[in-house]
């Protein structure tokens, strides 16, 4: 099998939304008058994101869910996708579970794959996602305000308390483990969320890499503070009753993976957003607001438990740490 | 240094025609009216596209240059990319040198990096970029016309022999190294041409796999067939020297990496093709005619050394093969 045999046979679907799909030097679509297009990048690598023998399906969800979830972040309709992969050899077995995972994603959301590159070389997986917002009205982090509620989609720390799991960092009771798994292996982006959100929220960021990073984000930016009451958290039965854990502390705060939306949201809107809730049959927590900073260089996330503040191993996901 | 300091000091630059670049959950830029928004991906990975100890001004540049080829070949104006890398560690002055590459490549062609994504993990390199090109005006492989001339830009098999020397297929003096490994290692994309072509052309495909699968690929898509006689094809001295060689044969024919544009147009083009030729300091050359072929199954190059069929090792770059 060569590399256009191998695109033929797993990479190429039909194309909902898209002038001219893969197999040119490039893909051609059309952006709808009064458009803004969004753009973002995520790559995944064997050994750093997911384990060198973690299933192809779940690596093919995932590695598209999570670019989603930036477009849903951004307030944004995700539609189409490239995909590069590097891959160690040709293993047909695995090439047909991962792309079942990957377009049982993009099904599930409507994006077309429209273009891509497969190479030789160590697992590795870069997606490019790309979408529509209208012109303007894209939620950056950049415009939360003083006063505003924090609200977090889902629950927090369930991806992170899985892979402590799999490290060897804890055991978990089967029942346990299985109920926090599925948010490591398949996280489900906001897409819907983040789409409804438009003339609600005031900013809006995807929690990738860990609640006191991402909001830290979204607070530095926007030159406000916060206080985040742990016990306030969404999150599974189990972190409430290991709430004392360190490590259930490092989950639900800087475990990350979680891929729910956090946003801002003047008080006004809480009608609004409980209707959304019942809705998308989604949970939206108010866990915090915002509030000026006394200084510059106060701004930023502090973390409390039982009222005192509270300082973590890692505040967030860091390649490099 | 962590990920978010890295991404600041190596991969942060002002913008020109972007509306959000680097820094939020995606980037936000504007279509113009009656455009199409055109995309394509190349992935490169150390060991497979360059060798592990190359100079890593020269990776950033390529690993650009060639996505700017692609768009270059569907008369496209590039105009954004995204950035896609995943380092083994941080080694800051191999970072300095490829962003140095990167962005010189960035500001020859006028491209904004609009985001991306580092992480940790084998040497990759993944690039996405996107343009522009007027509503239907792509040049696409498919839309040959029989009795087209075809056409080369530039000359072919200097990257391929530079590399052969590398590899230690071939011994070359150096002054012969030299005079062609400057293609082999910053290649210089045709986007000025490509974008002249519009109107001219009736097709178009970038030569990154070498002249007879690229070829290939268009005469198939437009069902015609098409004879090249190996001495009329454009190439360096030292190619014409030794054309006699099989190795020569192979570079010139199948050599790829060499990221000169093909072709085609109707004869009635001439004047205009070799007017772009003088005013670009570009040499534009006539390889050849398209035919209908016989059968639908007779589609495709046939290379000619001699008058006699010519018969190549490998047809093409494969990764896989």
């Amino acid at each position: 099998m060569n590399e256009f045999n191998l695109i033929q046979k797993y990479f190429t679907r039909p194309t909902r939304h898209t002038d001219l799909g893969a197999g040119d030097d490039a893909a051609l679509v059309t952006i709808a008058e009064g458009m803004q297009l969004v753009v973002s990048t995520d790559m995944s690598v064997a050994g750093t994101h997911f384990f060198h023998d973690a299933a192809p399906y779940d690596i093919g969800w995932k590695s598209l869910a999570v670019n989603i979830s930036d477009l849903a972040a951004m307030g944004a309709q995700a539609k189409w996708a490239t995909l590069a992969i590097a891959l160690p050899e040709i293993n047909e077995s695995w090439l047909a579970e991962f792309s079942c995972g990957f377009f049982a994603c993009a099904e599930a959301f409507a994006i077309d794959l429209i273009g891509g590159d497969t190479t030789k070389g160590p697992l590795n997986i870069s997606i490019t996602i790309m979408g529509e917002v209208p012109k303007s009205k894209a939620l950056k982090r950049s415009s939360a305000q003083p006063g505003d509620d924090i609200w977090v989609s889902g629950t927090l720390g369930s991806a992170a308390l899985a892979l402590s799991h799999l490290q060897g960092k804890i055991k978990l009771e089967n029942d346990i483990l299985q109920a926090n798994i599925h948010e490591l292996h398949r996280p489900m982006p906001r897409a819907t969320l983040g789409l409804s959100l438009n003339g609600i929220a005031t900013s809006c960021i995807d929690i990738s890499d860990g609640l006191l990073a991402d909001l830290g984000h979204v607070l530095k930016a926007s030159n406000l503070g916060a206080e985040i009451h742990i016990e306030r958290l969404p999150m599974s039965p189990y972190h409430v009753k290991n709430l004392h854990e360190p490590l259930i502390h490092q989950c639900v705060l800087a475990g990350g993976d979680d891929y729910e939306l956090c946003f801002t949201a003047p008080p006004s809107k809480r009608d609004e957003i409980q209707l959304l809730s019942q809705q998308q049959h989604l949970f939206l927590t108010c866990i915090a607001s915002t509030y000026k900073p006394a200084g510059p260089t106060d701004s930023g996330v502090q973390p409390l438990y039982k009222h005192m503040p509270l300082s973590l191993l890692k505040q967030g996901f860091d390649h490099f740490a």
